[in-house]
């Protein structure tokens, strides 16, 4: 079997790319890191990546598997990553780069794919069959687990949540463009140039989600209602998920995530609000995510013990 | 295995009751109808359900099994109605009941998942692993083949697509309430009633679907764009599924459905145009259903051969 060795897992992001060594129970051992420069184009970052990968890989014993969480959509049966909006990449065939490079096998997933498995194998998700995972930061991305497996659909493209579309007045957007981390730092902009009075007006630089959670903390008006809708869009994405997946629990990760209550709270209230029946969030929790920033890496390595999530995850759980 | 005998399959639904016999191989033999008369409550209806059965039972050899399709929200596994808003039930025990009266396993599925069981057994869905059957009548409903299986979720409810919220401006209005035959009508009226011209002005009772496509075929302006706008929105609706189910196929049944080109064609551009990448396209029909009014019986014979959409359909359509 050869996932039972030592693997390296590596987390491809808009900002920066990640790797590290891990032990088959997913434990992270050397890691490093280098930023993306998306600027540079897919072959340089892959170049550059390649290297980072030779940095964490261990000067004795062999590693087995490369695994890669990176932007979707991708294609995890050929490991194409085809058109990620925060990368600008076009049908890039990653898996075999890499593969050509390091002669071992590499399985390329989504990252919110990757991300739920970890969750569902080790965190908050451990032992269930029927798992929602949302990731909220810079854009929304989704991993869901059915009957106790990675949710891929025929193409393996499936669970994109982020992008469900929706009727905002006569235009549509995406549950991204109305929860995401810009989006809320758009809205508080807007309100504010409108003439609302805020405590952000004095913040320099970029609005960040954690600067609203902090105004909000401490009493501002404009940023609580800001969160609030955001978790009140985030909620209605939520019913969407549930009356399509009926999942037992839904687990939410990335930056927004850790608002905590002020992001919680609206999400919440608004699922059990629009629900279109009550047995749908009967003993379901919508908690928050148990890894912080390592669940790419974690997850990459999820996504080799899952054999790219094609295994049963109970299954996959005994090899750890 | 008593699956293989004839057995009865029943449709409930908001207007009419039928029930019919059905062979091994989902043809239909005897049937018969009565109205369901809403008004007169579950206890009186699921009686005079009774004795529709009893209308169809075969007065020589046995019958093995009993299939329901009912409207959802319904729990699968104990055969409980939940909160069918077309009929004003709640918690109704409606497997126990019918079990109870003829000594046979009786099955209870939604109306959605049964007739996507019978498109994907037997219809136009067949052989496919992956297939999204969505229904537009009075309604919207869904039933969802993932990886060869009916998708039900942790509990049977999975598969609410027509409750897709899909109106986030002030409003949240689902994806039934913006394109099912009464809100066309609704629509119809509302336009004309602010002072547009349309042949529909003349027809007399209620507006139905079929009535507003003979207008829009006739050259008839507000019909046609009524119908335009209610595919649009079903559109919208199916970029969610593709992107969250990345199907082989989405079938298309119920009233709607039947005004041809009118409807698909915005259905298919508004697709096209919003999904978020073209890969989710690709290979990727959708289409009308192939049956029509039977669905809902034939559909009560694939509940009862796939046991309530729990066997993989390669495993149940052996049994053909």
């Amino acid at each position: 079997m050869t996932n039972q060795g030592a693997m390296i897992g590596v987390d491809l992001g808009g900002t920066r790319i990640r790797a590290a060594r891990l032990t088959p129970q997913l434990t992270l051992e050397a890691r490093a890191e280098i930023p993306t420069r998306v600027e540079d184009g897919p072959d340089r970052i892959i170049e550059r990546m390649i290297g980072l990968i030779r940095e964490v890989w261990p000067a004795n014993g062999p590693i087995n598997h490369i695994g890669v969480a990176a932007p979707g959509p991708l294609d995890p049966f050929t490991g194409v990553v085809l058109s990620p909006p925060n990368l600008g990449w076009r049908n890039v065939p990653l898996r075999a780069m890499l593969a050509d490079a390091f002669g071992v096998p590499v399985t390329v997933g989504n990252d919110a794919n990757a991300a739920a498995l970890a969750e569902a194998m080790i965190g908050a998700g451990r032992g269930l069959r029927h798992m929602i995972y949302l990731t909220i930061s810079t854009g929304v991305g989704s991993g869901i687990i059915v009957d106790g497996k990675l949710h891929t659909g025929a193409r393996g493209l499936a669970a994109e949540a982020g992008l469900i579309p929706l009727l905002y007045g006569d235009q549509v957007a995406t549950l991204e463009d109305l929860s995401a981390g810009p989006d809320m730092a758009r809205e508080a902009v807007r309100r504010m140039e409108s003439g609302e009075r805020s405590s952000l007006a004095v913040v320099s630089g970029e609005l960040t989600a954690e600067a609203i959670g902090a105004a909000a903390r401490a009493g501002d008006d404009l940023a609580y209602t800001v969160i609030a809708s955001a978790g009140r869009n985030i909620g209605l994405g939520i019913v969407t998920l549930l009356q399509l997946f009926n999942p037992q629990r839904v687990v939410i990760g990335g930056g927004v995530s850790q608002l905590g209550a002020l992001i919680f709270d609206p999400i919440r209230a608004t699922a059990a609000k629009y629900v279109c029946d009550p047995a749908f969030l009967e003993g379901v929790e919508i908690v928050p995510a148990h890894f912080g920033g390592d669940v790419g890496l974690i997850g990459a390595g999820a996504l080799v013990l899952t054999q790219g999530g094609t295994l049963d995850l109970e299954e996959a759980a005994r090899m750890l």
